[in-house]
């Protein structure tokens, strides 16, 4: 069994951007507007539609079998509109995912974005979350380092703000992916420079701070490869060192898990060389960031599976562990 | 010959932080304030010793002829004070490294900080780059990308603000290596993802932009191996691709070059596997951000040098245009 733990509805039905322009439209209006929940008018043949002829058909296409599935990333926007608006919009966003993974229950597993925003503690996202694992049966979250939207004016993941959601997220035996959504921020692109420092930055706000030491349970992915971290290992290894710290293996490899969304051979190669197995899991980020075919290749930039398959260096049963056994045991309330 | 284009001035005498302190004490008490350019009280006795027992001591003991030489990064503080402060400390520190490079003419060769300042035009830093050039012989400078210090408050490097400074880089011939200074900000540590985060960022900035098609000249360093770069080479190729942009051999090889500041060897092998030669210029940035010994070397994690000596897959012509014929190509003005 082949497990994608890093997939997230991109495609939805037109009725979701509808949904979320009003509600840019209410909070361009007055930035307290409250409102309700109200509905996201979306079908139930729209969602298959929008599955079967995207996702669906792409993990037929590479040969997977299920994606850890989560709202579209650069669509939480937790930048936009107030607390009120994030919540609203976070629950109709988890609510899709939990319809899709009832419609296709063998090919996806639900994880849920949060109901971060600006200025509001990270302890307010709990209900949320609980309500997601506990009421919709969701195996994860993600987890925004920076709801700010590339002004990085918040807490870092180190502060004890956090606690609260790790505490739950311990309690309640789920990991987190820490993934930012859109950069408003004209120095950043979203899925390039945004997500890949974001990535990064999450490592080191976590490796030099208490929170594993204070959360020993506590599981964290870093997804896009793990950012810049792999490649600059020594660095991170040597900063360290240099500041006090335990090893790597430690300060972060007891807690973190990369994913493997590096779009080129020799990436993943570094990456499965650098990073013991047991911290690896398969994930394409499809569809996402990057949609295209790679001229060099012939297939496209996002289809990980082949890299995988392709590294010479680890075992069959290696790659076993990142395509299924290491997802399975860190996911432990996926039913598959 | 073997050049590292990539040293600060970390190991200054006492009187230079001295200097920046009073600066510091003025502007808290009025951040308006202006003061004179005044005086820095360093030796030419105390320059000597901060350089024999560090810089120089470990060139030698390291095999290397020539450090490309520039002020402190993390001291540029950009964030810190005002226009005036920043142009007095700034062409301080500009003196300083001329004074190194007279003292150690055959070890060093200078690279000037710019007086760059949140909010001020970057067209403001020209007068600097012109004086360190025309009348101290500098070489190239280092241009900050972010002078809010991690708030990322500033226009991007794509910003036709940057012509005017790129223009004269162009006009003078000299490079800038992409090098951010300390981060006020407590989501990010300076020298781990407020460095590599800013790499990527600039590297973005500026590939996806009209900037490389207006200065088809200009020539840009980006530093610690490039950020995540390198290892993400596959994401930046499709979204390039996917964005309408020229390859990256179009987009960025023809004014971009990635210094070797990759703290371990299978780091460096991806680097010099992924990025043409020709564009790679050996950097160790010693003594700089990671100082300690890798305990599974017994090597200092920084001793770039070795971990190209050891790469296999180059042969020892590439390996010197490396070491030596890349930088004495880009930098045009470099005199030995």
């Amino acid at each position: 069994m082949i497990i994608d733990c890093h997939g997230h509805y991109t495609t939805t039905p037109e009725g979701v951007g509808a949904y979320r322009e009003e509600q840019k439209r209410q909070v361009a209006a007055d930035p307290k507007y409250v409102g309700q929940k109200g509905q996201v008018k979306v079908s139930d043949d729209e969602i298959r539609e929008s599955i079967e002829n995207n996702q669906l058909k792409l993990q037929q296409q590479r040969g997977t079998d299920l994606t850890i599935f989560s709202p579209r990333a650069s669509w939480m926007g937790h930048h936009i509109g107030n607390e009120s608006t994030s919540k609203f919009w976070t629950e109709h966003q988890n609510d899709l995912i939990r319809r899709v993974c009832d419609l296709f229950p063998k090919n996806f597993a639900p994880v849920a974005q949060l109901p971060q925003s600006p200025g509001v503690s990270p302890a307010n996202s709990v209900s949320e979350l609980v309500r997601c694992v506990e009421e919709m049966d969701f195996i994860g979250c993600n987890l925004n380092p920076d709801p700010s939207g590339g002004f990085w004016k918040d807490a870092s993941l180190a502060d004890r703000s956090f606690y609260p959601l790790y505490e739950k997220m311990c309690e309640l035996d789920v990991p987190a992916m820490i993934h930012v959504s859109a950069s408003c921020n004209d120095c950043f692109h979203t899925t390039g420079s945004h997500y890949l420092g974001a990535d990064t930055t999450g490592f080191q706000q976590l490796v030099m701070s208490d929170v594993f030491k204070d959360f020993p349970e506590l599981k964290i992915i870093i997804p896009h490869g793990g950012g810049a971290v792999p490649y600059h290992w020594g660095r991170f290894r040597g900063l360290l060192q240099d500041n006090g710290y335990p090893t790597i293996e430690e300060a972060a490899l007891k807690n973190i898990y990369f994913d493997t969304c590096v779009y080129h051979q020799k990436g993943i190669d570094l990456l499965l060389d650098i990073v013991p197995v047991e911290n690896i899991l398969f994930a394409s980020e499809m569809i996402g960031a990057v949609r295209g075919i790679d001229p060099e290749t012939g297939h496209h930039f996002d289809d990980t599976k082949r890299y995988i398959d392709n590294n010479e260096k680890l075992s069959a049963e290696q790659k076993a562990l990142i395509f299924e056994g290491n997802a399975k045991r860190l996911f432990s309330r996926l039913k598959v």
